[in-house]
């Protein structure tokens, strides 16, 4: 890393030779962001341990910690492996989830970090090469992600069918434990990555550009490299760990769900690799899409960026499809069994070809509608940037009305895709369809991490003083990606809810419920506890932001007020004071956000059972997804309605302009308040519903034992 | 009216008689709100004429419009009377209904508008007899609204008997009409009065506080008149009409519930009306209540009023709960059946009595709640005044946080509420909760409308020019006021919650259903779609009162811009347009949302079928509690924080203001958010989710006859 500072510096000394000390500034950025995330491993490493030891003891005490072999619950008349076994090998999978997600974060934070440098050199080039060199790295980050987690799958998969033999039961059941490391790994990535980079960022742009009217990234803030080092850690190594949860957890619940079926039974392995196999075809197919980016057409101008990100979408959609009609003819008995609660049904290969398609599709569905409204190009943001001229008051209705009507069209989306895969398959058809949803994932990883690169390649132009023509080429790029950003996290949500509503399944499955009745009282309970939850996770993480970012303001107040020649460059800023109040926040803050989802599953499921637990997990991912969705667009659309004034493009963008007019100003508010929810809540919330659905599962045999202590006392 | 105008004018103008001219606009906020309630009580005729035709025609249609008895339902071995009848009289007391309903309203805007000039000259003999009027006028509309609701249901009930004789399960399900009536009625009433009131208010205030820097209720603001009319029609006819319809929907799901139960069939005429006697106990006990506020206790200074109404919650709980006790006892026959879902339930008196009682004090959990999360006198609302110090953005950033944070209390306290009283007596227990909670309705009305009473006493003084004083007392009735207001909306909301849990069992009841299992894909798709109607809902209703509120501005601009000596007092402005757009916009915007409340169960229930629509009102009923709670205590908490840097009680507060000051700049941008938020969006979502369940129950024979049409078609 220190060599290619090195290369950087002297490759950039040619051409600015003035600005020699604004090199270390970007060369902090990395040690920073590396820094920051050894430190969050080592308590996450306390945590794996901790929660590791839990899930043994608990899944070891559903039989009492017997070694003896018990008759197979569906498989009839077999004999399965012991409680005890799967206790051991669902911990070994959720530390081998665990490890993976974290690796995957980190491995992608280290891929972006590079890039970010690489891509503000290539800007001086011009934005085409620039643009290539943000995707490329982007699409190396996805394939890495997507390879990794399907590898790691796969290889435990192997491995573990050397002790379970022929008890697929046992051993698909261990396998879920993979689905909940790694997203409980996510759900910390998150949450922490988005305190900090969010503390950082509120705090460096309220003083900076509000008060002090600095340009963004000035090395004169304090606050500059916290906020560099918080996108890498949040937007990057966060996002990573969170799309691989979702993919490791749908894989989980499909193979899950088809162990248990057919598929599993009559031990038929091309069909019970069905969803891996999807998922394989997924990464080929995007890695041909990515060259329609790069290698078949060239970028030669700003405009045709945003084009061409969006074309992937659809040609990885396109191709995808016919991928999964290929798969489901050759892989699948023509015709099979699934066990549906209790009652069996007869499913067509064909049927799965519908039940992953919808979900790729509704995918795309979800995609396209994030971008209408979070896009300065359509009327809906334009809306909300013409309503600053009233002020911040009318722009934060307007984009919190905005973020509330965005929700209409992805939930019909889903309602459909789950309706037609719920129909056709049961809950394995949800499981596919979100898989389907997923299986573009390297497609979606790429056009999402190459927002959050370009913003930093943008950061560094600016830190390094280069011209404001790169700058400029940058900003382009950048805003792409903020419209990009919000279509990868449509996705993430949109995928989310199906792959939770398949856990769902999968644990209603496993610990042997056969309905989920709203009209019982103690699963009514559980669904307006569970709608509750969601929110009461938001104020959590929203206060985080807002208390670190006023501590942040201070500090960064502070040291303007107190260092002299601060503000004309004549002396440095501290940093590192900066850097540590994002660490403290950001480390001290995940804490009850992640104790309050990692600890529902438990208490609910032991205290009141697996009904009220069912009624929960339903609650909260119906409320949950509204919430992350709207969140997520709110702050979108804000963010670039800002970016529209700023950019002037249009006779009425004009009017509302330029930089520092009252209605910019008023954008600005608005775009500081969509931070946290667009890049803290909204994001961590997915995470939210996934996490306690697969928990629950892993959970699921120990509650269907001993769980609703509460209940039986009354 | 007239003759009261001039009392009023003779009366003050003995004390200020510079200022004759402002007395005229008090004259005109009377007519000017009168006018607009008739303009939309025509369009709410056409409305109760179309949709009267629709119940007949639709329930009429369930035995194609026959004119023979049928064999009873529940009542096994009867005969019933014919569908037909049911359709008239479910028609006749959807009339009555709607009448009673927009008459409440009415009357309560009479009296408030009296009540309001009589506080502000009361105001100047001192604050306890200011508060005295301000209370008891609020008592005279609380009571008014409980009696009227109960009388009509009562005499109909009688009239319909004359009829349907043995017959009460059709007579009960007639009576159902009634809650739809005062219900549908109730949510033109909210969405219109709150699209009215808060584009005045939002108008009045962006461009006469901030930007002109004239006090609130300035005679110079164009949009003062508006502004005023507004708190009339919205905070007042609208809550009136909320609050009755509530109260009639939880009376007739409980009497429905009744009706099929062993009350109903074994025709024990004093246990049947057990939901009437509780309310007519209520109405007793806050009788009493009321005495401790204005006789047992004198307020004397201006720090007494709030403990006083805070009192008047608990006084009227605890007297309440004796007075379950007494009727549960002696109207009830010591055991009886239910019919639960299919299933019987012995139910014994006293588990009534738990119902009821539970469903009471959970409302004064709620309350306190409220308060808590809204007055300024504790740390929550601080810390979001606080806050204001770094800014408009992280005064939302932490007033979204709070709002999202104080739905987890009154969650918890509905669901162990449901969990209790569905556990003693099934869905009649949940309908009897709801009764319970609201049956101290009129001392919670009498604090309720007490609020606005206050903030039109003080914008009258300021109109009228009087001294610093008064209008400092009235300022300080008004800061109560708010709390209370606040509080009220929390019972709204909780009782809401609880009555449309009941309508949902009634409905399922009604419509045949066994179980609405969360596992079907009809019933998932609907819940997760009922979870995002709420959205749909804010979505159009913030919008509405955002671009209605930025025409306002663009007027009120105008006149300040083009009417010379305008600022000076020289000149009159227009109040007549601003009127005018406020009217305009409030006709036109709420018939959008009206619409998707009122056509959605139709929809859902014609072309989905009956499970689909439980799905999708049990989806809203668990979504939308939390969307209006959090957006009510978020606006709430909002307005006090500015109230509190604008008081400056305290050492800290004072380090925040005075007026005018960045910090209270801030304050005053999250107040204006609030607005729509806390007077628009959040109380009207009682409505939806309350009408959604009364609607459906009133159309479920017909949804259960000929509903589902769709998955028929597949």
């Amino acid at each position: 890393m220190y060599r290619f500072c090195l290369i950087l510096i002297m490759a950039v000394l040619k051409c600015f030779s003035d600005y020699i000390q604004s090199y270390f500034l970007i060369c902090a950025v990395f040690p920073g962001a590396t820094s920051f995330l050894f430190t969050e491993y080592r308590y996450l490493t306390i945590f794996m341990g901790v929660f590791g030891a839990i899930i043994f003891l608990f899944l070891g005490s559903v039989k009492g910690f017997s070694t003896k072999s018990e008759p197979c619950t569906y498989n009839t008349g077999s004999l399965c492996k012991p409680a005890l076994a799967n206790a051991l090998f669902s911990t070994i999978a959720f530390l081998l989830g665990a490890t993976t997600s974290v690796l995957s974060g980190f491995l992608g934070m280290k891929i972006a970090t590079y890039a970010n440098a690489r891509t503000t050199l290539e800007a001086r080039k011009g934005v085409g090469k620039a643009f290539i060199v943000a995707f490329r790295s982007g699409a190396v980050m996805g394939f890495l992600l997507a390879a990794s987690g399907l590898l790691v799958l796969y290889v435990s998969i192997h491995l573990f069918s050397l002790y379970y033999g022929d008890d697929w039961e046992g051993l698909y059941e261990s396998i879920t434990g993979y689905g909940l490391g790694g997203s409980s790994m996510a759900l910390f990535g998150r949450v922490g990555g988005g305190i900090y980079t969010k503390a950082a960022d509120v705090g460096a742009d309220l003083v900076g550009k509000v008060e002090r009217n600095i340009p963004e990234d000035d090395p004169r803030n304090p606050a500059v490299i916290a906020d560099n080092v918080g996108d890498n850690v949040g937007d990057i190594a966060g996002m990573g760990s969170d799309l691989f949860g979702s993919y490791a957890e749908s894989s989980c619940a499909a193979l899950f769900v088809a162990s248990i079926s057919s598929f599993g039974i009559s031990h038929d392995y091309t069909a019970m690799s069905y969803p891996l196999i999807i998922s394989s075809v997924g990464i080929v197919v995007c890695l041909g899409t990515t060259l329609f980016a790069t290698d078949f057409v060239e970028i030669k101008n700003v405009s045709e960026i945003e084009p061409s990100l969006k074309r992937q979408l659809v040609i990885s959609t396109v191709l995808m499809t016919a991928g999964i009609a290929i798969v489901s003819f050759f892989a699948l008995p023509s015709e099979f069994t699934l066990f549906n609660f209790g009652s069996t049904k007869t499913v067509k290969n064909w049927h799965l070809f519908f039940c992953v398609s919808i979900g790729l599709w509704a995918g795309l569905v979800i995609g396209y509608t994030t971008e209408y409204y979070t896009s300065n190009a359509y009327s809906p943001v334009q809306d909300v940037a013409d309503s600053c001229r009233t002020g911040a008051a009318t722009n934060v209705i307007f984009g919190l009305a905005l973020g509330y009507k965005s929700v209409i069209i992805p939930i019909f989306a889903i309602a459909i895709a789950i309706y037609v895969s719920f129909s056709m398959a049961a809950m394995y058809g949800i499981a596919v369809a979100a898989l389907g949803m997923l299986s573009t994932i390297a497609t979606g990883l790429a056009i999402d991490a190459y927002g959050p690169i370009s913003d930093n390649a943008g950061g560094i132009a600016e830190m390094a003083g280069m011209s404001h023509k790169i700058r400029q080429r940058t900003d382009a790029l950048d805003a792409a990606g903020n419209t990009t950003a919000a279509i990868g996290k449509g996705f993430a949500i949109g995928s989310a809810a199906l792959v939770s509503l398949a856990l769902f399944g999968a644990f209603v499955s496993r610990a042997g419920i056969e309905t989920v009745d709203v009209l019982t009282p103690k699963v009514f309970i559980g669904l307006i506890v569970g709608a509750m939850l969601p929110y009461w996770f938001s104020a959590m993480t929203m206060k985080s932001v807002g208390s670190a970012a006023l501590k942040m303001v201070e500090e960064v107040r502070r040291q303007f007020n107190t260092i002299p020649g601060l503000m004309e460059g004549r002396a440095k800023p501290d940093y590192a004071t900066c850097v540590k109040i994002s660490t403290d926040a950001s480390l001290r803050e995940m804490i009850p956000p992640g104790a309050l989802v990692m600890l529902t599953p438990l208490i609910a499921g032991t205290l009141f059972g697996v009904e009220t637990l069912a009624g929960v997990l339903a609650g909260s991912l119906v409320s949950g997804v509204q919430v992350a969705i709207s969140a997520s667009n709110t702050g979108g659309a804000w963010d670039n309605a800002k970016k529209y004034i700023e950019a002037g493009a249009s006779e009425h963008a004009r009017s509302l302009g330029p930089k520092g007019s009252d209605p910019h100003k008023a954008a600005v508010i608005g775009d500081t308040i969509g931070d946290p929810l667009k890049d803290t809540s909204g994001p961590s919330l997915n995470i939210l519903i996934k996490l306690m659905a697969v928990e629950s599962l892993v959970f699921a045999p120990f509650f269907a034992t001993h769980g609703g202590l509460l209940f039986k006392l009354l």
